[in-house]
């Protein structure tokens, strides 16, 4: 009995759907489209949908089924309302209570980067470990902090929104955010660009980098290639975000930082950098802190909506 | 049953001690002297000697001592071990053990500004609240993390060592940790002096600061009197913390900062400083965070103590 849960990822253009056995073995997934037209309001639907579906499929009793764990993109309180989910179109929404009474079974919702940290901790790339920062370093730079195997998620939601944090005063434009000197306009994918381009305008030395258009892949193609400029821009990278991961080792002292997202496909080499300034920066109780990439890629969400349920 | 515990808040001078019934009350409360030499091996036999004749005094039944809650100056990691004190001049001490086996009571141990957190929680400014971050600022600068209702004590015990977050790479001198630039330099009373002392050096302005020797209680007090150099040393102390804090934010995103220590004994024009900056720098859903003065003064770490046990 209760030996099944669904794991559900709710992106801006796709629902990731997942069906897990307790012990964490994804046993089928699947991808809807997100409609997010009239205001979201068949997202939700949708996904009842999917899961009645699946069930009749693989002939399961409903008995069966421990619940529904489901990650989103915006802020969570600690009483599973969803505050906002931009890209969703949705305001404040009481998912946990509407998908319940779609389907019948427990469910439980949390920030999608939180629950991608929870899934690498289960997982993935923290796998042993109860405390966990993890960082995501995509189009934006996306935090969760697990302490004790618990998520942080902070009175408004904004726990792990290590993004936000101020890193420097002279960094040109705005954060997404509204703020200046975000971590994430320096260290996300689009940061890492924004870091080079800037080093190839001010600057005659020469680059590989000068051959094409600049993505953080190419600059860590670059730097494994052994390309000067290239290595700047990493060692720029990796001390705003190695001296920010101290800062947040000063506050939560996680036993290991696992950073995941599309830039860390660059592998051990990210690491290399991150660590160098984290190393030199940290307070000493906490220089020896593990770092490690993470493991599940983009299924790391729907591993830690299931783990939600399994808590 | 189990009406009373103790509290106990061991400085490098004197042991704080307090006796409390299980809804708070503090009954009665004492200090002894810290016998640091040898090793600091006379602190728990003398702490157990103060109990058991306190239990005399009160004519106590044994079987209603719930427990005793110690606070040490120093980290303590999660399995309740204390890894050092540098003041009591301990190395790794298993405190819980030993003062059980001392006084047949079970014990529990703490960070003191963790547990001076935790008594603000419970009993001082951040009353009816359950995330909380606390800020002592003293001769150094301390913090302790609440959250929901449990201290995050970090995995190397670190949990909270906010004074040892970097927050400049210009400042002058090293830490007593041995990095640069941490907001202990800058924030606690020594580094308030310091800030007040490089200005009065740098500038010819005038100041009643130049009429006496120079204290944290002195530039706030100046502050209070409209000095216009003792304000820009307030603005620039409100800039490092209030900005710190917005950095803690985006981690650990507490309903409420409460700042103690004897800084603190300046009032709510302290807090003034350092919330105009917290409210520019903070991610914009923890800008509304609430700031408070700690209300417990020195019996905040007995009150922390006494709650550890209560928990």
């Amino acid at each position: 009995m209760n030996q099944y849960c669904f794991g559900i990822d709710i992106g801006g253009t796709a629902v990731k759907c997942g069906l897990f056995d307790v012990k964490g073995n994804l046993l089928d997934k699947w991808e809807i489209e997100t409609r997010t037209e009239n205001s979201g309001v068949h997202i939700l639907p949708d996904i009842a949908d999917e899961i009645q579906a699946k069930i009749l499929e693989k002939r399961l009793n409903k008995e069966e089924i421990a619940g529904i764990g489901v990650g989103v993109p915006g802020p969570v309180n600690e009483e599973g309302i969803v505050l906002c989910a931009v890209n969703l179109h949705w305001g404040v929404t009481r998912l946990e209570d509407e998908l319940k009474d779609l389907t019948g079974f427990p469910v439980k919702v949390g920030n999608d980067a939180n629950l991608a940290a929870l899934g690498e901790l289960w997982k993935g790339g923290g796998t042993g470990y109860h405390n966990v920062v993890m960082v995501t370093l995509g189009t934006g730079v996306g935090g969760g902090i697990i302490i004790n195997g618990r998520i942080v998620s902070g009175t408004n939601g904004a726990g792990g929104e290590i993004g936000h944090i101020r890193v420097a005063d002279d960094i040109d434009g705005i954060c997404n955010c509204g703020n200046k000197g975000c971590l994430e306009q320096v260290a996300s994918a689009t940061g890492i660009v924004k870091l080079a381009n800037d080093l190839l305008k001010n600057t005659d030395k020469p680059s590989i980098l000068r051959e094409s258009e600049v993505s953080a892949k190419s600059v860590f193609d670059a730097v494994k290639a052994g390309d000067m400029l290239a290595i700047e821009v990493a060692e720029k990278f990796g001390r705003y975000l190695g001296s920010t991961l101290a800062t947040i080792a000063c506050v939560a002292d996680p036993e290991i930082f696992v950073i995941g997202g599309g830039v860390s496909k660059a592998g051990t080499v990210l690491i290399d950098y991150i660590e160098k300034y984290y190393r030199e920066y940290a307070f000493n109780s906490c220089r020896d802190s593990v770092f490690a990439l993470a493991k599940l890629g983009n299924d790391a969400g729907v591993y830690g909506a299931a783990k939600l349920i399994l808590l």
